[in-house]
């Protein structure tokens, strides 16, 4: 086995190492050399090569989303680091343990005009649970610390002097590397480490010369104080109206036998996202369908007393509109790191996970008489069969199209979503509870969904399908120079000329300001892209073609797949508009 | 002529017109759609579409360059601001006048878990020279200050009150925007005005709701003290062994009376670099071809008394290792804004323009005698010709192809270099002194080269060349993802399967593990790219084929037109290090 020479590279590798950080994405650079020997060479790790940074950190995100454990990026310095910045803060919004690790200069070499050198430390303060700005070691202590130093009365005292230095740099490094990565794993979220390396990069030893000391994680503990918990079971035997809202969330970290007692309480309401990763026939999933149509009277009947939320990001807009207009009187928050006061009416964020709170809570209320949920359950199955009807009567175009390809995921598959057309349009559907859905929605972005999706695939043994459209598809186009993409993996690509989104929004549709500015027309297909990087392409312009396709598409073959589904631009947001009108 | 609806969304648009901001690259997005409304009804403004932010900040970077002008990029909310941070740290070290706007949710909106929402207002700290955090305007003044405001005693005093605080944000907002602008103008670099927008957002109106005050920038002084004028005089007539280094530089800036004045003088060598855009045939512009061979013996001949730099990065390596070394007892440094301390001996920098500074010096100084530039005179023409022996011996490699190359760019036409082979390639060569030289030395990456290179072709009525490596290529594809390329633009792709710098550099070549994580082999071509996004697509695989490609490469045709060549990547690095060894 060989190791990089430089004890700070040991250091870093070690360390990543003893907290289980197995999955390591390198970019190619010459000043991150000691990093890629150490990792590369080590088989406790599993490298891959990406050469675009931006593509290289929504990767290690889709590692680090499945896995749920940290996985790391290391770059070379300059503006590398910077490439990784729209992953980087997907992961601060999403709560995704992603380790970013960047090589730089020693400090005499910046601000000198020297290449490939930028202000590194606290690059991403404003996104970053913490950054570890490490120091140089071993012989370039001596050089940085050169003009600190007192006069040495004799040669010992200035060796003496410099082998203390040496010393409290290693501490000081290993201390730092240990905080960022515990608080990534604590706190789940990104955290980045800024290590500097003097020449010469490339040499190697064949035995370590630092033994880093391991400072453990710490584990959050989950318990609820009591005053806190006794109030909630108070108000949650007393409400009539309890709504329970879930964000985006990871699959199978609720036990099924609360979401079943949940599912018998009629003053329970338990709208979930496509995202929630949850699932109960009681329960209300398709959101928008249920408030698209209604009036102040519909909203006054919905409007919940206790409004329990848990996951991340909310997908829904009109939910969202629909909780800050009508607030419930209580509105609380369970989760391990953070509570967002979406609806301007947060009173009480419990820290702990939403499983913990619920074994608590139901174990020590009971179901409450109320009319609540019977009377939405029949607006629900109203709208379903609305929905039926409405999407056996119109024409090709995005709406039908997510009916017949959601309806053609494999059970027990991945499911990825590009943003946002297509995660709102997935919304409107039931999908199978087989499925696991996953969503950069973090910060929303049409940026990065490609990349993410591949990072899932390799580290699932699932199979992963992506859904997204057209310019979020050709924005990330650089995730298919990739190496590692799995035979399985495949994509939908949802081709409606340009961003159809906001032909839904209230701008001035039919311009050729508005073509040009907001929908970005183009004639763009996937076709290149897939001959390029080598994946099969297949098209479907009407609902036969679609169906053709799907029938085949997700079977296996020699080469990950890609399905481009064309829509006509001109209509999709019509029939999307009057949908909301016809389920009324 | 329609303007946007909302005041804040006016004084921006207004104040850039008042500075003279023309060029406008915006990527699509709901948020910002007030901006996009008012710069693109507007026919003093020359807007451009451009979906992928990393590729419209260094298009908009490219036009900067070229102009000298400041340039507008604006964006939506998100994680859409983030993917400009590489071209804005290129601008920050390279001096462009880049002016970033995003368009951002409310205040109130902002860490409550809305889409598309992160922490903008100085999200680019450490590479800006000013941000402005701008406020929201009318209505949402009473909405962000409501819990500061007294308790009204009337009506009237509230709508006083209300009426004095939506004034006096219109004033902050202003001064804000001037005071950014002119920064950007006056000391060069990129600024960041974060502009909140609350909806309505696509409202119009026909007259104008505001008139900001406009602020003009200051000019600076060029005027040198005259206690540092003469001890620079003094310096200037009594030292043997004067080097003149110039940096990256934009061409004709420089009067040709002085560097004929340069050129007399024995005691002046004068270093020029691809990049520096200065031509004479007494100076020396290929630093490399003289520096790579010397021992100490030659070093101590070459080791001047005084440095005098300007422009910006130094390209070249071996100059900067040598001159950390062999130190000049003085280094001035002449700039407009800033100096940097490259060799560690700064002694002076001289805040004017180096035109300026020539222009007293070399009027109140005479040659002196000295046989400094001679020797190197000599010097350099063996090495010249021993570079034209070693040419003409060598196989089709990279060294090779770029000397048919460069001989072949049209006179009279701007040629774009990538990161880093490409330019250190170019550097050995003695290239047309009617050519215009770029390449994004700021940050060195190879992020962004083709976009760059495109909106310099934009802002230009001169035939745009870009040459760069496969790598730097492939990494900014979406560049292509472009409607605005003239016919008239060039590319020459360099593919020698990877990242060929790595194999001259103390790697470990031949391994698997070099191979991947170092040169990252890939097969790819342009081919596909070039069909997708309608470019003309030539190769060459040897010098004949070379030779004849480039014999029409340049004439008019009905497209922008690539020419990828393909040169042998186990061969490269062994004809490159011996040629270092040949010249000696």
């Amino acid at each position: 086995m060989i190791y990089p020479k430089i004890p700070l590279a040991q250091t870093v590798i070690q360390l990543c190492k003893a907290k289980g950080i197995k999955h390591i994405v390198i970019s190619p650079g010459s000043r991150n050399a000691p990093l890629t020997i150490g990792f590369s060479n080590d088989n406790f790790f599993k490298s891959y090569s990406i050469v675009d940074e931006r593509c290289a950190a929504f990767f290690a995100l889709g590692i680090a989303q499945q896995l749920q454990e940290p996985t790391a990026v290391v770059c070379t310095s300059g503006s590398a680091l910077l490439n990784y910045y729209p992953a980087l803060a997907e992961a601060f919004y999403s709560g995704i343990p992603l380790v970013v690790i960047s090589a730089d200069r020693p400090k005499h070499l910046i601000g000198v005009g020297d290449g490939q050198t930028i202000n590194q430390p606290n690059v991403f303060e404003n996104h970053i649970l913490y950054s570890a700005n490490l120091k140089l070691d071993l012989k370039e202590a001596e050089t940085e610390t050169q003009e600190e130093l007192p006069i040495f009365k004799s040669l010992e005292n200035k060796v003496e002097t410099l082998i203390g230095l040496k010393q409290s740099i290693q501490e000081f490094n290993e201390s730092e590397i240990n905080k960022a990565i515990n608080i990534s794993i604590q706190k789940s979220g990104p955290v980045h480490l800024n290590v500097p390396f003097d020449e010469p990069l490339y040499e190697y030893v064949e035995k370590l010369s630092v033994q880093p000391e391991i400072v453990p994680a710490k584990e959050k503990s989950l318990a609820i104080e009591a005053s806190i918990l006794n109030k909630c079971i108070d108000d949650w035997n007393t409400a009539k109206r309890k709504m329970i809202l879930v964000g985006v969330k990871h699959p199978n970290t609720l036990e099924q036998q609360w979401l079943d007692v949940l599912a018998k309480d009629d003053s329970v309401l338990v709208f979930t996202e496509t995202t929630s990763n949850i699932h109960h026939e009681a329960f209300f999933p398709s959101i928008d369908k249920i408030i698209a149509s209604l009036d102040n009277d519909g909203f006054e009947n919905l409007q919940p007393d206790i409004l329990l939320t848990f996951g991340g990001l909310i997908v829904s807009k009109k939910i969202k509109a629909f909780l800050r207009t009508y607030q419930p009187k209580q509105h609380w928050h369970i989760d391990v790191q953070k509570a967002n006061d979406t609806f301007f009416c947060l009173n009480r964020f419990v820290e702990t996970t939403p499983n913990y709170f619920l074994s608590k809570l139901l174990t020590q209320t009971h179901p409450v008489s109320s009319n609540y949920r019977l009377h939405w359950e029949t607006v629900k199955q109203v709208r379903h069969q609305k929905h039926n009807t409405y999407l056996n009567q119109i024409k090709f175009t995005d709406l039908k199209a997510f009916d017949s390809i959601l309806n053609a995921i494999p059970n027990h598959s991945i499911l990825q979503l590009g943003n946002s057309s297509t995660v709102r349009y997935a919304q409107l559907f039931n999908i199978s509870n087989t499925l696991e859905v996953y969503c950069n929605r973090g910060t929303s972005g049409i940026d990065g969904s490609t990349s993410t999706a591949i990072g899932c695939s390799v580290a699932t043994d699932k199979q992963t399908t992506l859904i997204t459209g057209d310019l979020s598809f050709l924005y990330d186009s650089n995730a298919l120079w990739n190496n590692h993409i799995p035979k399985s993996f495949r994509i939908i690509v949802i081709n409606n000329q340009g961003g159809g989104i906001f032909r839904i929004l209230p701008g001035h549709k039919n311009t050729e300001n508005f073509d040009t500015y907001f929908e970005t027309n183009h004639h763009l297909t996937a076709e290149y892209l897939c001959k390029m990087f080598g994946l099969g392409y297949l098209t479907a312009s009407n609902e036969t073609e679609l169906t053709n396709e799907l029938q085949s598409f997700f079977s296996e073959g020699n080469q990950p797949k890609l399905l481009e589904v064309f829509t006509p631009k001109n209509l999709n947001d019509e029939v999307l508009l009057n949908y909301f009108k016809f389920i009324k």
